[in-house]
């Protein structure tokens, strides 16, 4: 029992980078593995990457979407296919040069992302307008070696989803890609209680290969931008180079549309950046692994405990993630644990409780404490719950409304940007200058808010393109 | 629609492997990934697989199992630290040298299991007696480069499950390794309709560096059988390699006792070769990724395709798992297609059904048709797929039955095995005497029936220790 306690995590005002190593790490969410850059993943943490995973798997069925599964090592040949691709992933790559006792006559990678592999797949099985749309998606690792890494926001080893569709025709490519972002978005929203901005990437900000990226970003806590999804629009890039062609309704022979999206157990750390507070995490009960959490007071009186298990039964029959925790530790011990783990409900059950039919109900997002009659336990939990969730959906809504500066001055901007805050205002949309923006401030666009030809550009003056996003970024 | 015809399947009596290979290839099931040794599972294949890990992880959380994920590349140090693992796993590892552009100070092996890597953090984990039992799993992927490969039955990268449990005594460690292996063979023969042969495994055929190792057997339509999973007691023996110790009860320092346990996506195979026939697949229901499928006949009559559709959604809302073929094949095409990839039921609609409010009920299993009323259609549904169910089962259980022959002879035994039986005989025990069976004959031991010393070795007449399988094997 070394638990640490709440007064030991760093301060999320002054130090939050610190606050989020320690509360990760003591609430037993992650842990650093052998090999620098990697995580394991405790179950504290994984059971919220398996409510995402049920949630958006049961959204793409919905939608015909079919998982499948391919191979975690490319010829590293592939990798070159797309000479936009290359650029991106290839310094990042893991490789493979020995296996089975043997040196390997091509080296092979392990996957950054599986485009090239699942394309090369595609090909094959594409044939004619028949076999259209293609759309799957697989669940699996990912690696891209990186130098500074963290818990969950950039490990070299990763979690996630990526969707694969291939379309008969642009339109439909497009439909995929902005429909994916919605079912996204309304994930975080509806799942995590996280607001997002949403839009179009800029040119300089666009995934290597594609024709159109779309992202979807979380403000943290500290006013830094978390890229919590992409979709991608490829256009007809991966298919010239991995050949997909099919056969279409005018018996003439075309090249695929195709898409991909994906989210990544990054999602977790948005989760713990966008609702933590000083006394740690804070979970939206839609996605908390542990709902309510039952701790009997006095519990070597007689019915204690006897009550709890009742009450504990009772709510698990009725699908609520509960936990029933009567180990030897006194209440406050595990008051303060609960609430560093974030635990949205706290039951607690006594002698005088139990003898006026109650339990006593504190909230993790409020503190407030209710009273809720034990016939009706069910019931009211259920109700507490949901209105908790709205409260911290719009808690953060709230923040991110009040971190919006509108500006079309450039030192403004900056200045709002450095000081935590998001900008919001007019580019001309030329690469060059927005990668002078990036080298005098270091700081990029996020998304497009808005096409506006109105107006003139924060920073060169010419007449602007679009209304985008400034902020930092994770 | 390029799609090939169940004549085209390989002649299942005569040329099982090469039927298994056109089974799964023709039914969309899998395909060769680029590299050597290595599958795509494609979405009918891996919806088997989804349906295996939804029933298992049920059953693993009831239990108390928590997920966790820990990382794919493992620093070469470690595989050395147990001695017997080394030697059962070195050669045939995935190895990183180098990454992220530069050339590795240690190189990493890609899992071809994880004990190493979970048994270091169990150590960092596990400090008193409060901390056990410590029992998670992971689903993932790992890696074994094996010369000779098939899909799903041998690959160089496959899906898992592997358990780790530590306990603070052996009696629970050996309880874990028995309960998982009821686990898993009540899987196979409740959702899979697969009976097996499950029991401990000789001293020569155990898990490298485990104290016992269970197996679960299940026979193949060719007569071999495969080893569909296992479940290890690993003793001390990782503890000590890895120092997991916790303070008992009396305060003193003891190492902790282990368990492992796997099924991977063999079972997929197992799947095809238990129940395939000389059409195809055959799917029992309770796993079958599509349970029934409506061919409308004659659909260009009115009426046809708006009552396949009005019994398509009521069967999904009834959470049936079900496929509407409206495609311009034919009736004839499609009953080939769902007979091959062995869809259990087919229910074809017509005029004069719809007239006589029916549809007609194809059993795949026997060939036998029934008509069903269209108001009762979800129920008898549900009737008949449950039938086929406990069908599929018994014949099983019927052709396991039947290909078990008890002799002490070693001869019949040797001639029993090699006509595709499987041979229940009694054995000394001995490991020198068991290989020396192997290199005589190439057959080995299963699994162990029963503790028997009151007979003779079926090979060197010492005094019986068991009664034991011996049979071909995948």
């Amino acid at each position: 029992m070394n638990k640490q306690f709440v007064n030991e995590l760093a301060d999320i005002k002054t130090n939050f980078a610190q606050w989020y190593t320690d509360v990760i790490l003591k609430t037993d969410m992650v842990d650093y593995g052998p090999v620098k850059g990697t995580m394991v993943i405790k179950p504290y943490g994984y059971a919220i990457w398996e409510n995402i995973q049920q949630y958006l798997d049961k959204e793409f069925k919905k939608r015909g979407v079919q998982n499948a599964y391919f191979p975690l090592l490319i010829p590293e040949s592939y990798l070159k296919r797309e000479a936009e691709h290359v650029k991106g992933f290839a310094p990042e790559v893991a490789v493979v040069t020995y296996a089975g006792g043997e040196e390997l006559a091509e080296k092979l990678v392990i996957r950054p992302t599986s485009e090239t592999i699942i394309c090369e797949m595609y090909a094959k099985w594409i044939k004619s307008y028949r076999d259209l749309p293609m759309v799957m998606n697989q669940w699996c690792n990912v690696m891209r070696w990186e130098k500074t890494t963290r818990p969950f926001l950039r490990t070299s080893e990763f979690l996630w989803q990526e969707g694969h569709t291939v379309q008969a025709n642009e339109e439909d490519a497009e439909r995929d890609t902005q429909e994916m972002l919605k079912v996204y978005s309304d994930c975080l929203k509806n799942l995590m209680a996280i607001p997002t901005l949403t839009g179009r990437k800029t040119e300089k900000e666009k995934f290597a290969g594609a024709v159109a990226t779309y992202g979807m970003e979380a403000l943290m806590k500290d006013g830094k931008c978390l890229q919590a999804g992409t979709t991608h629009n490829l256009g007809q890039n991966f298919a010239k180079a991995s050949n997909i062609r099919f056969l279409n309704k005018n018996g003439e022979l075309e090249y695929g549309y195709s898409t991909s999206w994906g989210v990544s157990t990054r999602l977790i750390g948005a989760l713990v950046m966008v609702h933590g507070d000083e006394r740690g995490l804070r979970m939206p009960p839609n996605i908390a692994p542990i709902q309510a959490v039952i701790i009997p007071i006095a519990n070597h009186k007689t019915g204690v405990n006897e009550k709890c298990e009742e009450i504990y039964k009772k709510l698990i029959e009725n699908n609520i993630r509960v936990k029933l925790d009567n180990s030897d530790n006194t209440p406050g011990w595990k008051f303060n644990e609960y609430e560093m783990k974030g635990v949205p409900v706290r039951l607690e059950i006594g002698p005088r409780d139990i003898e006026n039919n109650v339990l006593t109900a504190v909230r993790r997002d409020t503190h407030e404490k209710t009273q809720i009659g034990l016939d009706n336990v069910v019931e009211e939990l259920k109700n507490l719950m949901q209105d908790i969730q709205s409260n911290m959906l719009a808690q953060a809504e709230e923040n991110l409304k009040a971190s919006i500066v509108e500006t079309n001055d450039f030192d403004k901007m900056v200045d709002a940007v450095n000081n935590g805050k998001v900008a919001l205002s007019y580019h001309c949309g030329n690469i060059e200058c927005e990668e002078e923006i990036q080298q005098k401030t270091s700081i990029k666009t996020r998304v497009i808010h808005s096409y506006d030809e109105q107006n003139k550009c924060v920073y060169c003056n010419k007449p602007s393109k679009y209304r985008v996003y400034f902020g930092k970024q994770y």
